[in-house]
């Protein structure tokens, strides 16, 4: 600990408050401290450290969304479900921390790397640039990133193929269903997969030389999906067919079109992404593309628990996402209701 | 060690089999094994005991459901989500564990207080009969039992009063639009608030005169959902309102009903349990009952966490559950559709 204080150029007690998260440190203070200590190979507690080498059979989920993100979002329930599929069975645990930046989540690494609380985690919400991998790495906690495979990352990366393929589906079954004034009601911009999927949409509608009605952002709420939704059928040239970024939005969306009195799909065809349970049992089933997240979430705790020396095979996941057909998209009307 | 594996009659080999879960101990013996340990203050490494005085900053929520409880039952994503909006402010994160019995489940609950993996646990789906609060209260890790206060549990329970009360309000409502004809579909028999409302259920008809047309219990999933609901339609004398147990197998029942051509609520009224965030935004509109999961889980979490010696004041929740009318209730018609 001296040593620590000394490398850092702060006193003992700073490298105290340091790791316990108390005192008036400043954020880079801290930092310094805490890279110091790893650097170093030391950690607050000698239990701790012997502590490291033993199994504790948990794996950590750190999402950075707001913490109503379970109850806003179902594919995080449908995730959570196939990880602990495969974690139950074996006696794992997991280890679920919502944070609110990106500083948090790096401390929270370090802090459950330093006291042994977790044998790896599974990263979610793949972002551009993302330091997560390499934290990790330097941190010894194995790891696997949910998201497109990907060669080049610092962890494997677990995933369907061809992210954009499920996209490029709807846009062909709504081109083909003869619309031609489609929109797109998108994710938070942030986040990879909502560029991935907006930037397809984009080149499949072009490729056919339509040009999109309107893509709207949303932070995935029902709110602000049904605003979208409202706001886009609200206009003189509205759009005979939604895409919709989730399911739940889409069924948002698809309540506040019925409740302005279009009926679904004669009116206006509604298509979702996820293919949640619920969306087979709506009054019209819902048209959607499946990326079937319960099993990329079994395939990551799989390849996961494989590193934390388990004797699990990993699955090779070698599909991509699928358009599902049902009853919310049909021909494109004659003439748009009034 | 050698004390635990004399005290129980096994070799010490035994007894670290025991805390590992490995081997070919019968549950029986490792049982024992792990009753003597406790007995004896003894838990299977130095380091352990010593960082079990640490806090860890994790508190346990284990539950003993199928391991697609979170996707089939948003209920649980919305306790979640309460609990979480307690813990992340306060940098604590939540174990969620997943068990398939209540052997597995004890010993899980001795393994996590043996190597001090949480500071506490949140003990949900409150049984007839509850071994939990006792086991726990010997592990002497501190509990918050989800469920109707009881001053006689040997944990303190957190809920809302009156846990029938909602139910009550449900048929009163749905009387006074003139139904008469009203069915229930339930949850599993086993689970407390299953027999709580259906046992409300019952006496609030019988004191108006009247008896259910059905009551059937399912397994919460989708598919039992839609099952019972078109087993209830599919009789000559069928009901003109249906009460389910939660949000998302009304969902599903709305979706079946309309399918077999019914108007909702024009020739069926639909009534959901619990409030979720959907129901708001559906087409029509879903009229059910509001139990305030979300802040049940956080004031669980505040209890738990001021027992764990955060600087937390816990919340008095003096609420019961209460009746939202919305869309999908109407006067019984005059003849039911054919």
């Amino acid at each position: 600990m001296k040593a620590v204080a000394a490398a850092a150029g702060v006193s003992t007690a700073a490298v105290s408050q340091a790791f316990n998260d108390k005192g008036r440190l400043s954020p880079a203070t801290r930092r310094r401290i805490l890279d110091t200590a790893l650097e170093l190979g030391w950690s607050p507690s000698a239990p701790a450290a012997a502590l490291r080498s033993a199994r504790t059979r948990t794996l950590a989920l750190v999402v950075r969304r707001p913490t109503d993100v379970l109850g806003a979002d179902p594919h995080f329930s449908e995730l959570i479900t196939g990880i602990e599929g495969e974690l139950a069975p074996r006696g794992y645990g997991l280890l679920l921390h919502l944070v609110a930046g990106a500083q948090e989540e790096n401390v929270l690494y370090e802090r459950l790397a330093a006291e042994g609380r977790v044998d790896g985690a599974v990263l979610t919400d793949a972002r551009a640039v993302d330091p997560r991998p390499a934290l990790l790495a330097r941190l010894g906690l194995p790891a696997v990133l949910l998201g497109a495979p990907d060669r080049a990352a610092a962890v494997p990366s677990v995933g369907l193929g061809r992210q954009g393929a499920g996209v490029e589906e709807v846009v062909a079954h709504l081109l083909q269903l003869g619309h031609r004034r489609i929109a797109y009601v998108a994710g938070p911009e942030e986040l990879q997969h909502t560029r991935l999927r907006h930037g397809a949409f984009d080149a499949a509608l072009r490729k056919a030389g339509v040009r999109p009605v309107a893509v709207l952002h949303t932070d995935f709420s029902e709110v602000s999906a049904v605003a979208a939704t409202v706001a886009l059928l609200d206009t003189a040239d509205r759009p005979t067919a939604i895409v919709y970024a989730n399911d739940s939005m889409a069924v948002c969306g698809m309540g506040a079109a019925q409740r302005a009195g279009l009926r679904v799909p004669k009116d206006l065809s509604v298509v979702g992404y996820d293919n949640l349970p619920l969306g087979r049992w709506l009054h019209p089933r819902l048209t959607t593309v499946d990326q079937q997240v319960q099993r990329v979430g079994a395939a990551a705790a799989r390849v996961l628990l494989a590193r934390c020396g388990e004797d699990v095979e990993a699955e090779r996941l070698d599909d991509r996402p699928r358009l599902v057909v049902r009853e919310s998209t049909g021909p494109v009307p004659r003439r748009p209701a009034p």
